[in-house]
């Protein structure tokens, strides 16, 4: 198995379903990573113990998602050289609002590259143009990919401009 | 010096001229504390060290405030079964709603006893409130604090209510 | 019957459904608390003499519900030396920002302690931390609950490091 | 000294030079008024007592003014069959959205007639239009006070159509 | 048939599901009113026409319901000395905080008597309070339905001491 | 067929259902439009030739919709000295208000004529009301519209005061 | 004189120092203008005469300006055919956030054109590229102008690409 | 000159004294960048070119600050496969929400690394950090940065040990 360039954590298996997308995109880029549940509240002996030694493993880019008193990527950023790219997840009580502001308002010497609510695949796409700044062949496959959602709206759009909008929705359903 | 029953601590000095009035609120119903400065971000495994010892030393309850990303007292709090007071700091950015959201939002499992933005003052009557449920005297203190606030408020309205307001305007300047 | 050392207080039985999960809490830490529904716009004089009686009855902590203008905590924390913990209650309209602002931010001389919206889980953790101050086998018994905590991320950390997301996405339905 | 139909009443005397405009619109409208200082969290009783006591003293509206968690009008509104205006005062940290709504969001059964952030003067006007709607000359007063406000705003318009709007800056500084 | 002494008024008929909560605690309160659906925005002369001739017809309040830029309730405030009760209508879009904000921000000179979102009830029961004013049989039955309230409560609170928590929520459901 | 007028485009095609409206009342009112998907994140350069060629082709007014970190009204603005209407989309994670916000917010120099969210009804109205400036039957049949709409407020009032509003309420289901 | 194309109002004379930039960038168009103060809620008849004449006067476009319950820029679109468009002007208590929402969240039927919180100087542009739709010159004018804005910015990058950071800064005091 | 590795961009010379801490940072790690205007809506085609050719000029990540409707970085991150962090620069109206969500939101495909409102220092970290992946020695530099941070903490809080609060805020004046 080849070794991890990302580590997706996250800090309960119910945001799973979000950061799965994150995942996909590293799939779809050929990123080897791994991915794991990591509570800065609940395990915070685990947290500083995976911080500290993900560098060590190789890792190279962080993605941690949470929500509520979001503390993972702030807590996960203060305890590693690496980039830690914050993915707040939405939250019933306040939509997520509490999460971005938890994750977004870090104080100056410890940044989080923060996503927007439940931007788990922009997390993903991110940690590969992260790596991509000295992997050429990733960086083209992220121009490549995004040559592809350039096609998929072209064609949308060409359809949309030949049907009338009517049969375009009709269509979609 | 007397063994320390409350630890204030904060995420920088910038904090100190709003902590230092739970310190002063200790000081007046005559609380042992301590107060120092401790960065979840900048310092984390001092954070974790302090945490951790806190309960060893003898001390009862923590007072934690930050600002912002405001990851200090819920760290702390998953840290101890000690109980944790949250101070949110007034920030000149999105004033002091980022460090209420980011502290009040805990999981469920580790509850932070948040205050109101910059509500220092009554983070340490929270505490002596917290000592005071097996502290006959120091409940009484409080109690006795409450009837010196009644009467303040007393006195002012029967000042208020004697001259007119344009006068007690003009006397209070 | 034990007395109650904590009382559970709402302002209306449609907040039971998220209330009784305090109830839960300190039923699995085995404290005595008891539980009933005061209103402080509708049964004001109950309220007077509810928060008046708590400290004589025995109570140490009391927890309040309340949602929108959500004035019970506050209330009660006037009335009463004992420390009040406030459980903004999630309301259709807002989104819970109104009963969380109407109960955070108390004046300076009457602390309400927060938990999160709908956090009456972590109240009623709260509580028995307030209480494990002086009594060390509860105290424990907080700790353990922690264990506890962390041992069920572990071994869901665990697992999804041995299984593939989809896999335990699927096994989770 | 003639009987007060209207109470003003507000939970510290910071909020008087606020409040003070409610009782200027009433001297201007000749509605006699009394004004105290009565804090529903530093002086429940005195609360209490004053909301039980207004309709026997001849009191018909209450104005009441609060800032951050604002449950003076609440509580005075639950104590009362008399209607009761809210004046959420401006605060520092969250620029009275606080106040706002723990004034505006009461529960069914018991409302508030809030007025906007530090709206005293508009307080002091709806209370003489309640009054005025069994007192025919003080609905008169308001009628004519809104014509002067027509003409004031009239004057201003004829003034800044005849001069450039540059001039009319000029010489309003 | 009576001469209403109310008046319910709102944007659309998409408002009266709300809005019919107020007429309802006018038929329990045995007040006269009229209900009809008048536009700021879609008929305003219409507006005017009903706000002018409303003080002639014998009405005593007004209260209007709107939703998103809520300009019914204000706009008609201005028209008339009447004491004027806004209703802001929960959106879909901002939860209604923009229905609030429209209403309660009123400029100097011009109030409204602002109720919580969708507060309809309480705008019926604020109306019969300023109509009690004058009227003693009116405000005594405030007095009852207050009693009422807090005897729903009382009973509510004597069932959930007597019965457990689990077994008080089974039977609700 | 007949030069557009109005562009209609929107960022993506699950944009359609709310863009739709837009082109219902350009339908409505006789106004030629094309309608199409142009995304300022995914299309980029197709945006910038879309914006520049637009004056060119005979479009008179842009009507764009687009949510979360809407760039595309702004954008287009920026591109071309044709009026553009943007229409903030309605969001899952933060109700649109990011929408607006991103949209309405515009710096000094490059105006964009904001409508509510999902208001793309509005974006149809406000750009026949442009053209209609100089095109005196165009702007006749907005007047007509907006008679329209008034007639039908105006029968909806009549219904409701000759009906009670229970039946009014029943007979709507 | 020439006549008027385009009208600007607000609501009082406070709002002048910011309106004044829609003024001054139709004085820079060569668009002739007339300026006045039109206050919603306190000359509401004054209103409807101006909005029922600007048509009949040659107006083409109307900017209204108005702060807190903002209801000029809507009431005004209700009666007239023109395109309306809305200047949210900045309060004190809550930021212009309450300006923006009552003027941008109009009901379906009745659009006004929104811009920024104290956005003036882009409603006078955007009432200038409205005219330009049908006035080459002048919208050539509009695109000089944007030409003009683009020098300048490529002025100053050109400046902070040659000297340091420091130096450009230091000339600016 | 060392060819810069980074690109500092903002909208308007406005925010240079903000983003320029962005630039300092780099200037203590010693990274090579580049510090420019380019405005989004002022210059688009200046921004076209500038993002498509960042990447052959060897610059490896991309810095863009903007406040109100900022755009820049979001559509830079839409020209370039780059890494792009946006900075939301603080606004007078709305306090930099307004930059936050127009930043954070962005769309599936195209993420913007956002940081804290005027959080450009924490942008020029998070820059280094993405080049110190793989750059030991910068990825060193950026830990000894860390060290010292922790330091300064560490100081502060032994000297605000030793010796009282109180001579602390007072030596620090």
């Amino acid at each position: 198995m080849e070794k991890p360039l990302v580590a997706i954590i996250m800090g309960s298996d119910s945001d799973l379903p979000i950061m799965q997308d994150a995942a996909k995109m590293l799939d779809e880029f050929g990123v080897a990573y791994e991915l794991t549940i990591v509570s800065a509240h609940r395990t915070p002996d685990r947290m500083y113990e995976y911080a500290h030694s993900a560098l060590q493993k190789g890792v190279k880019v962080i993605i941690a998602g949470a929500g509520g008193s979001a503390h993972l990527p702030g807590m996960v950023a203060s305890l590693t050289p690496l980039p830690v790219i914050g993915v707040p997840i939405k939250t019933t009580a306040l939509d997520g609002l509490d999460s971005l502001l938890s994750i977004v308002q870090m104080p100056p010497g410890i940044p989080v590259a923060t996503v927007a609510v439940n931007g788990a695949k922009n997390a993903g796409i991110l940690a590969a143009s992260i790596l991509g700044t000295t992997d050429a062949p990733l960086q083209k496959k992220i121009s490549v990919y995004k040559e592809q959602l350039k096609k998929e709206v072209t064609e949308k759009a060409e359809k949309l401009e030949r049907v009338t909008y009517k049969k375009y929705l009709d269509e979609k359903k």
